[in-house]
């Protein structure tokens, strides 16, 4: 299978670059008979928008779906739904000077190298208004998932710089334009945010996503597990560095009694595992970690090379992100989606009849 | 396509039980005349296998490979090559208690819930036994790497409960039995170890992964970037609950300025990103840091249910790893073997013949 | 893979229905530095649209290709091309009587099975519409298997009805709007035709593909033959029955002595393979051949039921081709260059190097 | 997805050379709880098994069944399930004259070219002696298929050389060594192949396949219709050159008016199309129609060329059939079967919930 296609049984393929005439993507493989309609995107993709406050690039997106197929008055209806968005905003200015140069920490030299030709206008293919579409995808899961298994998707962002969280409140998540999980800390983080912006320089973040609601059973062991796809589909967005399931890194300094979870009459009493074990769902809720690294556009400047091997200064001044982690949060949400309605298909179709020709076991959820 | 293959043009598909009477893979899409004998395996498999030192363990299992197909007069042919392992040490024990008990920490409960029917032998094919072919497909990636291309691909150990290695000697990691790299730490590994094992309980760690030698290049943005599949395949091996690329989680307190390796004439000058811009290899060291959790079979006791939905207390009294991690060290270089393979041929189908067509790019690596 | 995506290196997916919005595809795995342009797609497009003489039907459609992606100053990048074209002709009846009725030998019936909610507007997803897609992906197959490898793929009319040619005369087939080999018989044929449209009637038609230039070995045995690629691709075309390679259906009657090809050194002596042997090119001309049932829109009534199962008397008024088989002719091309970029990608991948780790064997062509 | 590959949910993957040590193949994704037992396999592959009349090949093959893993205490866990067939007879004759021979026909020189290596012994990999391993996977579909939806996939010889029969009695076709339809013509057809045996030469053969209780549904535009993979199935079977369903290449010389097929109160009145309209099943009968060549092995002499380009006699004298069509009749059945139900699985992923988010629509049935 190519390359642009993520997804085995709901599968997107998205298109476009970033100052192309548009995106897009299709989506393949959803199921009959769910309600979808242009409004259905406007909420996820505004999340994801840049411009929206001082904090995040100053690039206007309107980022309005156009339905092209799939959906027949208003439901969908089993064949290949596809969604565009022209670009608005791709400025028409100068690009012959960052044509020819490499700009450190981004995709320009691997690009170069692996394709020998490359779109340099606003990083073309490997800039993150492609992930644009993966939100818009991911709206279609989500809404899929909430209506047929009443799954509910929901990041936030657990760490900027250094900072950290002091409660998680998911409440207050959507009221502040960082996705922070704590209301109070909000004003210093504008401080903080309003004095990195100032300096010229970037910083990284971590993304939390929960996913509450699962049944027990998704994830194929043992190479599409739901640990293994979810760190794929996470690691795949721009600037992602780490993912983690679960303790994640913390485990490696845990002992077994501590990490293990027992289970009681109830059910599981802890849950160090992140709601996944052998590759399949527990039926509790899913945490996944993502790292992001700092936006390597600056307006600071870096040594680097241009096409003809030749020392340049690479200065940055068009509308970056200060800290590209914030508007991840509802990409790495999609993804999270994603994943999770591809494996929902998938386990209908291997053991969606479990019981019927096997006799059900005691105690099995259905 | 179903979930025990990995892998697109350089694929496997392994299958086996702990228990069960075989454990094998079938190896598809290998480049003709390739050497590989019977031989080759015999390294990487000692690595992996128990029983070697107290701190692993006592299981033993010969794990001699048969070649059943796809080499004639030593070389591969180009169709499927399938390797087969025999299991010798299934223990012919009673496994009518533990059949009936969900092991905390273990897919017990989520295969059980899934398919309405487990093997409980060992852990049937949630076992990390499955995980001996990924190392016998591993020599073959590693082979071709190395021959074809010089890549080599070296793991370690780089962190046990809180210790790390105060240096990373490469040259040391094999002369322990803890692939550790700093050969002054050894002795106080040992006593750690043993007091562990004595304890009963187990402890995580953390393996670091080295591919030296890509050229820039191999990668498919968007959804079968480098670092995507990297993150995808190592979480997939048991006991995995995190994945970074270069710096990892530490990039979420980095500034830009900090994170993006400048260019200089003789090349990058420094390398945060672990090798990978845009999913796709600089040409630099590829590196991973993959965290594994402590086992969860213990001789500690840890409160549970039966399948009846009684609460039982389970006791582990088995041959276990108190730190699965150690031998996870040939299982992680086996899976980034792989995932290199795929991509060095997925490469080579779509910019194999770049600067051919088009006139090669001044500076452009062959 | 869900099911509107074609090929595994070369990967086409489809998206748009008959009277939506627009149509399009996604070509992913194109070798960058090819040049392409919307001209590229004009004549082969023309060549399947209707209209065009009165042997076709009347629905008018621009098919305007629109380049939406991965193509940069005239070249593709390697990045995903997306191609649309906008329904210019989606004619706004009143489609309530025909939404309730199945309409024999059409795919209604079977996808209100399927999915349970279907767009009826001139047969939504299920319309050969759809295959303008195939005819614009394939341009860019035709392209690149031209200017890579001198690969040239020709179609034509080898039957209508029981009207076979007498001679095969490539130069002439272009000339015609039957796509038929035999000048002489064109005026013939216009007066068949003639008859055939007033009597409300349709008819069947077998398309013959030629493929010549195809170096020996393309084509990955055992379930990636290249017959069975072209058979399959082949027979997913709207209206197909049958797929023959090389003498096919007339080999059942031939003696073994009669059939196989003997090989002099001047190569092969006859072609009654077609091409292809154990699933690979043999380096010959590539033969197919494709059965096309008639139309089963026709202005004689035929019973049938609607979907509330009482029975109706169905009868097309709408524009319909009398023999569906002619404007197939560059769709047959299409498919069978989709196929052949797909397996000479495929090919280069796994042996693009056989020779240079293994010495050359005598008399193989490089 | 690799080559050696088949099917998407319910998938296949074989592997094995002609007198190598084994052939096998791992069968994923088959739902658990099937009974699955050694014995399953006996009778389809004595159908398929040579040397049972002398009718067929003289190589005798004990073809038993080793289950690998997968099935527990006589189930299918929903893990792979790994079959394994030691070769008995494979005959350790000197291959040096025939390794340097192309033998025309054959898939000698084709492989030779592709990868520069190749077994020569027996052919290797192109040996028909791999379908052994299709009709094993195609037990387990063929019991999935009747267990689970009574569908039952027959196949029988509807033509050998210009004999046809007179009528089609399914209920005589397993009690002669052609799987002919027609008792009463059963002592011409055993003069008719003992003459065609003592001549040297050989004939082609036609083997029809009628799946029969299939639903209404199964199948998935665009690209993964019905009909379209059951011609890429059939067609990679070795020596097939031409596939046909319901009315193939008759349908070219019919009218529309006699080709649709009308539906009254009691459904389909005719079944021309052969039970796929629109590349989705109908709910009536399959047929599928497939023409095999007369095998290239024979005793009577034909010029070659040798490796080094040097001109050759062949003489085959070995054990080879004077018509593999008839021991093919099994292995279009599994092919038949193994599509079918990766063909269920998929449409239960999609669309098993038909109904139930939307009202369902009169008449459709569950």
């Amino acid at each position: 299978m190519a390359s642009n296609t993520f997804g085995k049984l709901f599968a997107i393929t998205t298109f476009g670059e970033s100052h192309g005439p548009a995106i897009g993507c299709v989506v393949d493989g959803c199921p009959p008979g769910l309600a979808i309609a242009p409004d259905d995107f406007r909420h996820d993709l505004a999340r994801r928008a840049t411009g929206k406050s001082r904090h995040t690039s100053a690039r206007h997106e309107a980022d309005e779906v156009e339905i092209l197929s799939g959906v027949y008055e208003g439901r969908t209806t089993g064949t290949p739904i596809a969604l565009l968005i022209r670009n608005t905003d791709a400025r028409s200015r100068d690009y012959a000077k960052i044509a020819e140069q490499f700009r450190p920490g981004h995709a320009d030299y691997t690009y170069w190298q692996k394709y020998g030709i490359r779109d340099p206008r606003g990083g073309g293919r490997s800039s993150a208004r492609e992930t644009t579409m993966r939100v818009a995808a991911g709206v279609i899961a989500k809404k899929w998932l909430a209506d047929r298994h009443g799954v509910r998707v929901q990041g936030f962002l657990s760490q900027i710089g250094d900072i950290v969280p002091d409660t998680i409140d998911l409440a207050v998540v959507e009221d502040n334009p960082f996705f922070w999980p704590d209301a109070a800390q909000v004003p210093a983080l504008e401080a903080y945010m309003d004095a990195l912006r100032k300096s010229g320089d970037s910083v990284g973040a971590r993304v939390d996503v929960y996913a509450d609601g699962l049944p027990p059973g998704w994830g194929e062991p043992v190479y599409g597990k739901l640990d293994g796809e979810l760190a794929g589909a996470l690691m795949s967005i721009n600037a992602v560095k780490g993912v983690e399931i679960g303790d994640g890194f913390a485990s490696v300094a845990q002992r077994g009694s501590q990490h293990r979870d027992p289970i009681g009459r109830e059910g599981f009493e802890s849950n160090h595992a992140g709601g996944i074990l052998g590759g399949i769902s527990t039926g509790q809720r899913v945490r996944c970690s993502v790292a992001f690294k700092p936006t390597s556009s600056l307006r600071l400047p870096v040594d680097s090379l241009d096409i003809h091997g030749e020392p340049v200064e690479v200065v940055t001044t068009g509308r970056h992100d200060p800290c590209v982690g914030i508007r991840a949060t509802p990409i790495c949400e999609a993804m999270v989606a994603l994943v999770l309605m591809d494996q929902a298909l998938r386990h209908r179709a291997q053991c969606g009849d479990v019981g019927d020709i096997i006799p059900r076991v005691p105690g099995r959820k259905p």
